[in-house]
Order: C-alpha cells, then sequence, then structure tokens
C-alpha cells in the first residue's frame, strides 16, 4: 500500500477548507489515502511571529477579497464568517473525539464542519455551535459536549499540533505527499504533479 | 490604450523574479503593457508586522525548498544567494535612475538584476555590485554610482514605496490588473484569466 498523505489545517482557515475539498480525489487518483489532522495553527504562530490574516493590516481586506474570489473561480460556495478567525477548539476536539469512537464518521463531520463554517458562514467558535453540525449527522449532540470536554481528547489536540510544528507546519492547509512538504491551497497543483511523477 | 497593469516587486523577492519572467507575456496576449515599481517591502512590513521569509522560523527551511522546487517546475535557473534577504536599496534605486535617464534601459537592468540576485546567486547589496551588474548593459559605473545618491532618485524610490502601502501592497509579487490586487506569483494564471474575462 501506497503511503498515505498528511493533510494539516486549522478550521479557522479558509484556504484549508478550500483544500479540503479536493485533497483526497488528487490523492485517489495516485492511488493515495489522506490523513486529515486538525490542528490549532496558533501553536505555530507563535514561533513565525505571524498573527492572523484577518487581524492583519493592508492582509485583512486582501485576504477578504482573495477568499471570495478564489471561491467564485472554484464554483465553491464561500460565506465570510461574522468572527474570522474563530476559535476552532471545539471543531477539533469534537473530530478527535468522533475518530476514536467511529473512525468512519471523522472526515464527514470535518468536511460538514467546514461547509458550515466557510459554506455558510457559521460561527462555530462555541461548542454547541459545533455539536449543532454533528447532530445533522446524528451524533448525539450531548455525547459530543462531553468528548471533547475529555482530557484524553484534549490531549489528542495538543499531541497532533506539537507534532505539525516538529515536522515544520506553519501554515494551512498544509500537505506531505511522500515526506515532502507543501503549503498553501495554490500547491495542490504541484501534490497533484509530484504524485504523478515522484518528484522533480 | 487598455490601461496597464502595475506590478510591484521587491528585488529581495524570489517570487517576484519568477512574476518578473512571465508578466509582461501575460499583460501582452491581453493587448496589456505593465508598469515595473520596485519597491522597498520593509515598509510595508512595518505595518503587517510580517519578517523577511529567510529570517522566519519554520517558513525559513520551506521558503528555500519551495523557491529550488518551484525554480525546477518552472525549468528557471535560481542559486539562492549568500544573503537572504539581500539590501535591495541600490538594486532599486538604479532602476529608476536609469528610468529617468533612458525609459528603455528600465527593464532591461531591472531583469539583468533579478537575473543576477537569484538565477546567479549574486549579492547586490553593495552598490558597486549593481554597478557592475549595470556595466553589462553600457551603463557607466560611475554614472550609476553617482545617479543613485541623487535625493531625488532616494526620494522616488520613498515615494513609489509609500504609494504601494497606500494601494495596499503587502507582499511580493503584487500586481493590480484592472485595479484588481493579486498577491503572489501564484495568482498569475487568475490575472491571465482575469484579463480574459474581464473579472468573474
Amino acid at each position: 500500500m501506497l503511503a498515505p498523505l498528511d493533510f494539516y489545517f486549522d478550521f479557522a482557515s479558509p484556504y484549508g477548507y478550500f483544500a479540503s475539498l479536493d485533497i483526497d480525489g488528487i490523492a485517489a487518483r495516485h492511488g493515495r489515502l489522506v490523513e486529515w489532522h486538525p490542528i490549532m495553527l496558533g501553536a505555530a504562530f507563535k514561533l513565525t511571529g505571524a498573527k492572523p490574516l484577518a487581524e492583519t493590516p493592508l492582509k485583512s481586506d486582501y485576504f477578504r477579497r482573495d477568499v471570495e474570489r478564489s471561491a467564485r473561480l472554484l464554483a465553491t460556495p464561500v460565506k465570510l464568517p461574522p468572527v474570522m478567525p474563530m476559535n476552532s477548539l471545539a471543531a477539533s476536539r469534537a473530530c478527535y473525539w468522533i475518530k476514536g469512537r467511529d473512525p468512519s464518521m471523522f472526515k464527514p463531520l470535518a468536511k460538514m464542519l467546514y461547509q458550515a463554517h466557510w459554506g455558510a458562514g457559521r460561527d462555530l467558535s462555541a461548542p454547541e455551535s459545533v455539536a449543532e453540525i454533528a447532530d445533522l449527522l446524528t451524533i448525539e449532540p450531548s455525547d459530543l459536549l462531553a468528548g471533547i470536554q475529555d482530557p484524553a481528547i484534549k490531549q489528542v489536540l495538543r499531541d497532533e499540533t506539537e507534532a505539525a510544528v516538529q515536522r515544520g507546519v506553519f501554515g494551512s492547509p498544509f500537505v506531505f505527499a511522500e515526506g515532502e512538504p507543501f503549503w498553501g491551497h495554490d500547491r495542490l497543483s504541484q501534490i497533484d504533479r509530484w504524485l504523478q511523477t515522484g518528484g522533480w
């Protein structure tokens, strides 16, 4: 079996959302699977000194425009959420919690959360908002709310985030294909080519 | 006559170098010219809090790898310079000086400087190094060294940089096409499409 790709992203990142729509398909064309890793980008930002795009002078305006413009080009619905960046802690923990309980629900939940946040502009900072989305997948809201408070689940997210930073992840999306690092939605075509050619 | 594109870049930016190779051709396919504007990105970095990529933890390693990998994909020669980022003050001033004296030499000099810095890995922080490259274009080195000390030339670069920041420029390359802002070498295909379709 060929090694899976590793896909790191923060739910607060719209470019991670764009990548989430295509990364599995790209990998599949080359006989690969993709491991999804929601992380808290803030941990990397502490090292790089970066600030969230929405809070950075000059970049903030461009960022909004670029996200909407890129979405139109991709024919992907986008509605800018009221709070940018949202706190993605509950959403990320929810994914690792469901992964431990029913792995088959991990990606469906992650995709639904991304869709709700960037496709429909829903703020998912509150655990209750995450539970409401999970409910659509028949995940019992009270189970989820209890699950994301589990210290073991909190630790999984911390570990995943720390492992990502150790590997050099500093932005979202960030993908490793055959150990090769690719940062940004705009590198998807390079990933596709890398898998096709085995590098260049 | 259709409005020209505005192309802002810092000579210390390799992605600006990549863009410089294609931007005129893309514009020409749509009956456009391109105004080149060398600027000092540091002025924008003061507002955004950004640091040069080569000096940013985590990003620094990725940056080197991405530049070399992208260059191979573009079949463009790249040799990482010994000093990154170099001080691009002399190179930028030299371009505005020659523009005032002989506009036809402006882009040839800019291209030669970019080629020397990113194609051949030459540090151009010292005015003498810039003059040496200009000499290849039969620009008298002593004229250039005097010219870039002219207060009026220094002011042109300050004005261009300030005007860029006023327009929202925070990175290199940064292009305006029909007033629409595009940041990054990876947005060239969007620029091409924007000019073709009149926007989307």
